[in-house]
């Protein structure tokens, strides 16, 4: 490996493999460079009180009340939060990025769009807090905090094969999102341990849209008679899509919503504390801030399966 | 009045009557020193590219949006947005425009939680572009974006009446939340305009909880044979209520609000650009930061009825 390789890992360039970034920071890492304290104590005096906050985008639900978690930690603090929205663009993502470091944020928290952060490797070295949120990084080591996206869509797939269902359609977002490929990965590893056959054609990444998802859903996955959409915003779609379709399938959304127990069936959701991921992840922010030089944490928040009528539809 | 009441208006301190510091302010303004040009141009050159917005809780959805909206035109200015939630808070509120002055934001937008802005006087007389948006600033002139509210509820109270309904409630925000005031303002208009006679019995302000909604509901308001609520929050808290509730009343909420088109009646609600809020606010920031020193604007957007069911039940 050429000094060179090390050289634009640590100053974040593009080109090197994210395994040889990873490598790179590793032997980094165990030389003890990590947390370089005395960039950290540099900082100290320098603190703006401001943490940015990165995510996908801010008028989704989801994001709106992790912000707000992020912001009653950061107030408690003393502290304010910068936002800005992606929009699952990685080049936008990064600008954001470098936009808060350029003013000098303390900490950052990230729900990141893209799947290489080789360019946040030198900031993470020289000690400014990382925490990606909700999707893991690619290519650094940092604080990490996400949902069970497995074990949650594992659980929706054997709730729907215990009523009965055999032919399970999932709806996921782009495979290029993180938790969309996981919550894929959970769909499989569902099927597989109810018995239930994986069925290729009654799949389908990608759309997110209103008419995208009535399009799918009224062409290549009407046969199914069950159906797990892959987050809050497609199980909206899904649920105005299917409004009023005689012999609907069976329902059970990922990620709870506002109304989902009024409607008519009430939908079933996978939920988890939507606020303690943001919580959770600010604390990091300022616990590192604090002086926590351990190594990077990996929290997992658990998911849980809330029966409300649409996903306890008999096949 | 003495040099040193105007001291206190243009210093921002408290202890001026509203109607005296408006009057110090407008003569301020005659003798041309609204727009401090020189100031300006000192702070042109230390431009931060941050903009503050203070909202009440950005986890609600109506802000979030509003938020997204902010951001959107911040960004087409290579610019950040702060954000911060006062939680109806005025000492919380005033905490946080104090906090983004102190990091030397180029412009600020405020939905304000107090009435009393006179500890913005100072800053607005100096330059800086103070936007207030969904809720007039109190004791101080400044451009503020806000939504019909009297016309709007007015219309929701005719609508009601043109159905047949003759006792209709109103549940709404509690009184000291300028839309509030101004919504039931707007709720008498609309008895008089429809002949219907204003029943206080009929009106609470105040109950924005799932259970005082709840309450109030099955108690002090159960006599109506409609219902006009205040505010998405509100109209939410209705519905779940209500739900499964026999002879239930006729109802308009003020505020859209996801799936509302897709509960059981669908909910008609008065609505408006809840995106044109956000962004004639922020697109006002920028109009003042590039030079703009015309007199302040005050715009008010229309509201208008959207009939889905819950408001066409006949008496």
């Amino acid at each position: 490996m050429s000094i060179k390789t090390v050289s634009r890992v640590v100053n974040g360039e593009t080109g090197v493999h994210p395994g040889t970034a990873g490598r790179v920071l590793t032997a980094i890492d165990q030389l003890g460079f990590r947390r370089n304290l005395d960039a950290r104590n540099l900082r100290r005096g320098a603190e703006t009180g401001i943490v940015g906050l990165v995510l996908e985008d801010v008028a989704n639900p989801f994001y709106s009340m992790l912000t707000r978690a992020v912001e009653e930690v950061a107030r408690a603090q003393g502290c304010q939060v910068l936002t800005g929205s992606s929009g699952e663009d990685p080049a936008r993502e990064r600008e954001l990025v470098t936009e808060f470091l350029s003013r000098r944020v303390d900490g950052l928290l990230v729900v990141p769009a893209g799947d290489r952060h080789g360019y946040l490797a030198r900031e993470i070295i020289t000690g400014t807090p990382v925490v990606f949120v909700d999707r893991p990084a690619g290519g650094v080591e940092a604080d990490t905090v996400l949902v069970d996206n497995v074990g949650g869509t594992a659980l929706a797939v054997r709730h729907l094969a215990g009523h009965g269902h055999r032919r399970i359609a999932f709806l996921g977002d782009s495979p290029g999102i993180n938790t969309a490929a996981e919550r894929l990965r959970g769909f499989r590893e569902g099927c597989a341990q109810a018995g239930v056959a994986f069925d290729a054609a009654l799949v389908r990444m990608g759309p997110h849209t209103a008419d995208s998802v009535a399009e799918v859903l009224a062409g290549p996955l009407c046969a199914a008679t069950a159906l797990v959409t892959g987050n809050n915003r497609i199980t909206v779609h899904a649920v105005r899509a299917l409004a009023g379709r005689p012999g609907r399938p069976a329902l059970v959304g990922f990620d709870d919503f506002e109304l989902a127990d009024l409607l008519d069936p009430p939908i079933t959701v996978i939920t988890y504390d939507v606020r303690e991921l943001g919580a959770s992840a600010a604390r990091t922010v300022y616990a590192r801030l604090a002086g926590d030089t351990t190594a990077p944490r990996r929290l997992v928040l658990p998911t849980r399966l809330l029966p409300r009528g649409s996903g306890e539809v008999p096949a």
